[in-house]
């Protein structure tokens, strides 16, 4: 999920992602969309793969992409299927992410990442370009959304909701990462500074607003939705992203409970893999690997009164995600 | 401050006090009560050593017994005086507590801690023994105590007294450590389940009455105080103590604020030390040793409303010990 690169001031370095093939309906960049062929790669403890497993829901495309679900520890060789049997993907059938990333290029040496689309039939990965997998999901895929599927990246709202995505994700979706990982107290200061002043923006637009951008769901809560439901479970102590806890900025945390509460979000939330991945797999932040008992985690069904604030979550023509239990994540 | 030990089941074993001479009124133990004489000597970081600044200051014994504050970063010679001119205390002459344990015993090889007190003209070590400490201040040295200082050990209280301590420092003042310092998922998880189901039965008993035991400030909340004001600072996150940060605990929180805004306490507080010190000491907690910018501490000065409950903190012919500033420490 996440290597650990810092430069000369002691920030963290995010790797690039390497393959950035897209999967189109028209099938002009060599991947045609079809229902069956493809297989989503994920970890459900990572931020940016969640936004993937919750569009995929959202859209109600899991007839027709299917999911694997990744061990939250990874090894030495980084993603595996050890929560399968056999330790094998039961489609791939492969035993870790690594083996999809050399069927493409065998002489890729760099790291493994996801959420990553792998091509079932070769078995080879087509992408593992998180910002544009879930964006591909909203619009290529259109012709096997559900009925009823929300609009998570209008025409009409693209340039906001992109605009939106860049300051979350620079100081937020990244800046945890950024202070957490930072090898300098400087480097540290400016992230934590950058969080919470990017956190107390956005508390100040949701004060009055009930989704980041118009009034429905979109793409841009998705990808804040991510990191939130992290932030008091690893990001606050972990992480060192403790200003406050999610649970102390209250039009944050009344935002972060609406999402939570809405059909399709939480049954991609699991808190267990969640927190074993983040405290047992960074040594260098946690070196006894003990995981935390808390947060209480209760609150997250409180009221959060905000549809007051006006505004549906799908839309005016869209309807719930049928209620799919948290087991059913696949 | 500590020394890391852990037991086959990875539960954190506080080392034993090995030097419990007392200093008595009647000189019995081979120590008189002498004003001048004596040099307390602390870290503001250290929970153990804060009890006893806080009881000097209350009692007002200030003049009495003088003070020489520890850098908060120890080195492999443990606690030495580095924010002294020439990094000497200017009463001992040492560069390191360890140089009055060594004149107390040269064949002592144990951990050096605070608090401890100094013969001055000899430069022994007479007492690390923190729990009998803060009882001999406020019992052997009362001729000394200022017109109106409290009674922090009331005869008539004392069996309370004892008892709420051996409850508190088992879960509450040591429990954080055991959590801390666990080096078993095991011994970490009895640590912090039997701190919260504390601290839940603490907020129980002070939900009614503004203090632990009776009617006024007594040794069982200084006791108390000093691990719930580094709370949220340090043990919430580095100790994993993260169930709820106090400032989520309303009758916890609301007491401790009281205590801070009682005129002796909050100067006794030195945020900047505690938070140093834990961060950047532990490297087993914490390698990078970057110390988090957070927790926003401005509550503290937030109004508690405790004073409805009755009660007052100096007793019936008891006043508040003078204004002192922060720097006023020493």
């Amino acid at each position: 999920m996440t290597k650990l690169t810092t430069n000369d001031s002691g920030e963290f370095v995010r790797a690039g992602n390497r393959f950035d093939d897209r999967i189109t309906a028209d099938g002009s960049s060599g991947w045609l969309v079809e229902p069956g062929r493809y297989r989503l790669v994920v970890s459900l403890a990572c931020p940016w793969a969640s936004r993937a497993v919750l569009v995929r829901r959202l859209l109600g495309l899991q007839d027709v992409i299917s999911l694997a679900i990744a061990d939250p520890i990874q090894d030495e060789r980084s993603w595996r299927f050890t929560l399968d049997p056999d330790g094998r993907d039961p489609v791939l059938g492969i035993r870790y992410l690594a083996e999809a990333y050399a069927a493409a290029d065998p002489s890729y040496d760099g790291g493994v990442s996801v959420p990553a689309i792998v091509d079932v039939p070769s078995g080879r990965l087509v992408t593992n370009d998180y910002p544009q997998i879930t964006l591909d999901l909203s619009t290529e895929w259109r012709e096997y959304h559900r009925p009823g599927a929300p609009d998570l990246y209008p025409q009409e709202w693209r340039d906001e909701i992109d605009e939106i995505n860049e300051l979350v994700f620079t100081d937020v979706n990244n800046g945890v990462y950024r202070a957490g990982f930072a090898a300098s107290q400087e480097a540290y200061e400016q992230a934590y500074d950058a969080l919470f002043a990017r956190l107390d923006w956005l508390s100040e637009r949701l004060a009055t607003r009930r989704y980041l951008v118009g009034d429905h769901l979109t793409e841009a809560d998705v990808r804040l939705f991510t990191t939130l439901v992290r932030f008091d479970a690893v990001y606050h102590g972990h992480f060192k992203c403790n200003r406050h806890k999610l649970t102390e900025l209250p039009v944050l945390w009344a935002y972060a409970r609406d999402l939570y509460q809405t059909p399709g979000f939480a049954g991609t939330v699991n808190f267990d893999h969640i927190k074993r991945h983040y405290y047992q797999v960074l040594d260098q932040l946690n070196p006894s690997r003990i995981v935390p008992a808390g947060p209480d985690l209760s609150g997250w069904q409180d009221p959060h009164h905000r549809e007051e604030l006006g505004g549906t979550p799908f839309g005016p023509d869209g309807t719930p995600p049928p209620d799919v239990s948290e087991l059913g994540v696949r």
